[in-house]
């Protein structure tokens, strides 16, 4: 088989779809290497271990993600229209994934966290710079809105932001539990309390 | 070795300790009977399989943090009082396991509902039995806050229980990432504003 860079576009592409479906430790390079349909000797020609397409992987997998988080955060609308858009995206993300597969895949990143920040030096400290970016996004289009008049209840934009994500990588967990991505109805509601834009349930 | 019940009660404790730690998938039966000093027949004279270990390991592990917030949620002062010991006594559990191994060891319902979810059915289903009465038993305290008028500001004590929950395991996620367990500082503040008791960052 040719070690074109096709196979590593391949691998790495095999790489989000297993990960993303099934626990990091039952994957192993053999498999990948099988769904990618590249042979054992071009995997390692491409990269030195699992742990290292893995981080190709998340790298791969967080482009394409804080795009889509851009795209929306950056779109037309009030600041909490665009959140709105966030959530719904997410929402729809997990009911694709039950359609596709019958299960809920959860977050990529928030699966990797819980399995192998113990194990994986490398890989975890990507995920802190990963999670850092995302409540960096937030905060960032939260603090425009105070600017602007919009927002006016939020003094600590950083910490806001962070319980949102938060508030999302819990509910995700539990849309996983439950195969069920109603789980994520609530984000909507309990981010305005978080935000200090409601009373949390009246 | 005699197969009393003893090697039993050990390698549930075994169980306990390494599924705390490490990814489920990376601890096989051989480590688990090597940590209980028992040896392979002695386990599946007990057990029928890792996974019905797991089961076990989760009741047990259930029980017990049943018991510690029920001691603290039933406890005295006011409701906000007790709801804030039982979150010092979550981030303490993490100080002690980063003082003990090195490691925020997170959650062990939330590690196992990341990991294998979409692989164990019947541990997906237990541990949507233990979220489901860790949300109860907030829930049920809310409850009686809003009766005794303490608590004014909450309808739907359900939903506001669940969002704490979800915050909890999503701050937990974050301990786990950034090892530290100062993430968790957090979790007191983002739950007043989810009671809809403060605004968030004013």
């Amino acid at each position: 088989m040719p070690r074109t860079s096709d196979g590593r576009e391949r691998l790495i592409e095999a790489g989000v779809e297993l990960f993303s479906q099934r626990p990091y430790g039952s994957i192993g390079v053999a498999e990948l290497c099988t769904r990618a349909g590249v042979n054992k000797g071009s995997f390692y020609y491409f990269f030195a271990s699992k742990e290292a397409l893995a981080l190709a992987v998340i790298d791969r997998h967080w482009t394409w993600q804080k795009g889509v988080w851009a795209g929306i955060l950056d779109g037309s609308g009030s600041l909490l229209d665009r959140l709105r858009g966030l959530f719904d995206a997410t929402a729809q993300m997990q009911v694709d994934a039950v359609t596709g597969t019958g299960w809920v895949a959860g977050c990529l990143f928030g699966n990797l966290a819980l399995e192998v920040s113990s194990q994986n030096e490398p890989v975890r400290l990507r995920l802190q710079e990963i999670f850092d970016e995302q409540i960096a996004m937030i905060a960032s289009r939260l603090a425009s809105a105070v600017e602007s008049g919009e927002l006016q209840s939020v003094a600590d934009v950083d910490g806001a932001a962070k319980a949102i994500v938060a508030q999302l990588e819990g509910l995700v967990l539990f849309a996983k539990v439950f195969n069920d991505p109603s789980q994520l109805d609530a984000l909507w509601q309990n981010s305005l309390a978080l935000l200090g834009l409601a009373p949390a349930r009246a």
